[in-house]
């Protein structure tokens, strides 16, 4: 058994730090940094790839909605050819540090509210899918499984990687439940790590709304930006570890 | 003999035109492609890399200062970090919409008050140098003979491309006359022809300030942003053609 | 009988052009600025307010969504707490020219995906009239007439002006047909002029999809940004005059 | 004896915090709040106008160059017309929330490299002085005493308040210690409380090259965003109020 730990990162812009980087890279296996629309400066961008670097971290793309304001957390009407070309532009500007720092550059996963569209709006899954693709059809794809992303992800013929979140409740139907409804966070570190372990070993959770569902989960995200999420990142792995699973990049 | 034609293009941003680039396209051999933060948004600039492409127009990325609203006209006091970071993030948004295309990154050329300040600001001029050189040291830099930028450029081991000014007064030392001089700005076409061809054909041309001043040319420069650029571009390419030089990126 | 005419205008932003200012001002009596999201940098819009000034044209805000790439027409998804400070934040930022010339804040009127998303979501309307009353109780508010924006403007206590459109076909229904349909854009400024004048005699037009429809409309919108924007402007304006209709700012 | 204690405040954009906000609130008596230009989103400004407001601190505006990502720390090579019209922008954005809240705008503080250059800038300075007066010539504008901006801000007729730094060294010829100067930056709070007391109560203070510098001083800034930001503006305030200087808004 293996799986991947991911967190987003290089969310910082300029003066104003995001996250907790220094603190979450020795814990993670992969890091998805933020590409400038949502977050992310050049300089910090660089710093965080210099940070992954130093800390055998692999690094993707982390794409976003061009709304620094809104920190890409609200969703915008783009075209899909608009769609398109925000993604293309984001991952070439993120490929130019790992090439300067001799990195590869490992996946791609949207950021926020594009996401979350890409995840239920086919024509904004389709020009994700297909930025991916014209940049490098060998890169892999992050998506949440069982959506219209998923399946447009692997219609454009890109390798799929499906993510499961420990600190999210999920329903019965599979998807991740909204963050309005009470008990949708998992704060508890010890809590997330369980959650973590059923994932990984059983494939499936406890439902929020009653029951189980199933969980594929090839990687799993760690939500950087919370106050606790280096206790949370840390909790995850060490009851990944102690349970036999080899816990590494995809 | 030959001589590259290049002018800056993909300026547009969004619903905001800027500059010619359908009738600039057909008459020039290297484009200069803004990258973003000087102008130049996702749509627009993939829009001018399939203007390109169209025309077998060779393309160059175009990195500025991050000041939209100055079109990156106004000198900014940049760390050597905060250049050589800015310009590796536009050199590889730029290149992904070339990837995507099936282009080559052709060389670069930065924008505006960045060109100029690299010119007698030896620490942002190697700023710039090393940026390129991190992203792929085989790519040519576009500059201006006789600068510390130039020197830079070579100390870096890139392949250097000098760059003259048919449509700009020079000073008998060398240097471009200030936009503020009378006369330091050629608008007819048949006289920018003229010079163009002096330039190439002598290797020379006149100073405002009397006498004459040696010009190295590789590639000239058209300013795509006048209002007579298209017809600058047809009198400065006829007339080399003509003369019997070969138009053609270097 | 009398109707003010508005455009938008200060759109342009630094170096980029936008709009046929120069031409509009004389021709119509009230103006949409722009305030800095959607397009107007600093210096443009200064340079409407005293064009506006000069040609006596009465000076609204046009305060649209943060998306200067996408000019304010993608739908975005803002909470009403950030439409109200957005709102704010852009009437307080033209307010501060017209202080500086002298002139008064004569309206509001959202510009784009903002106006539209006002026209079906009550609490986007309810947002944009609290920030109008915040800023002055006085200040009328440009709305559609027949929509949960012109109620919530309404029960704000707000001086409500109905905006109709002689470019724009209508439905029976009252609303504005959608640009996709066919025959949903009037460019011929003799049919827009011809349209303006049976909205203000009349009270109604055509619809697109059979009938008529009543129209109220205390000021008439030109779009300043069509090709042929002065040539409507003119047409509509001298229709109405010929017609007796006294055609002033409201 | 009185003098009043400012702090720059309200510069969180979105979802980046920045500053101290909520703990150096109770401890000064004015706060200078962002404009959004260098920082500040319109959600974040209209927080920090509220939270003025709970504690009675007076608010200024605090415009800076256009340049988040720099976060107005680097100079700009704006015209005069350009400061002019980005101040007035800045200071009529804030103001919006003043008026909405029911406070009045207490003065104006540029921000960063805008103040720095408007002390050596004579251009600068006067097109500052301009805005500010454009917008209210009752507006006070704080200056660094004995510069060209000083001298500009009284031309203009503007009520100019004179500004003191205990937490920064000065040289003997009365300027601020370069930052890269040993021994420019104060951080321990005694030291700065220390320092605050011979300002006020005596007009000078040490000069780091030796002897002592004259300080005149009606308002003394506090660093916000220094990690001790709270301890400095308690201890200062403290050593003021113990020893009899009333502090209060100028």
């Amino acid at each position: 058994m293996k799986v991947d730990l991911n967190a987003d990162a290089g969310e910082s812009y300029g003066a104003f730090a995001y996250g907790h980087d220094r603190e979450i890279f020795p814990l993670v296996t992969s890091a998805n940094l933020a590409c400038g629309f949502h977050g992310g400066s050049p300089g910090r961008i660089l710093e965080a790839v210099r940070l992954a670097k130093a800390h055998g971290v692999a690094v993707g793309a982390h794409p976003g909605f061009p709304d620094l304001v809104g920190f890409g957390r609200r969703e915008m009407a783009l075209s899909p050819e608009e769609v398109y070309a925000d993604v293309l532009y984001q991952i070439g500007a993120l490929s130019a540090f790992l090439k300067a720092e001799g990195l590869p550059l490992h996946h791609v996963k949207p950021h926020g509210a594009l996401y979350l569209k890409a995840c239920r709006d086919r024509e904004t899954a389709r020009a994700i899918a297909l930025a991916v693709k014209a940049f490098d059809p060998g890169l892999p794809l992050v998506v949440l499984p069982g959506t219209v992303y998923e399946e447009e992800a692997r219609k454009a013929g890109l390798r799929v990687v499906l993510e499961a979140f420990p600190e999210r409740a999920y329903l019965r139907n599979g998807q991740l439940a909204p963050r309005s409804m009470p008990g949708s966070w998992i704060t508890d570190p010890e809590e997330a790590a369980r959650r973590a372990l059923r994932m990984v070993l059983e494939g499936k959770v406890e439902a929020l709304d009653g029951g189980e569902v199933a969980v594929r989960a090839e990687t799993l995200c760690i939500h950087g930006d919370n106050p606790n999420a280096p206790e949370v990142a840390r909790a995850v792995r060490e009851a990944l570890e102690q349970a036999g699973v080899e816990v590494r990049a995809f």
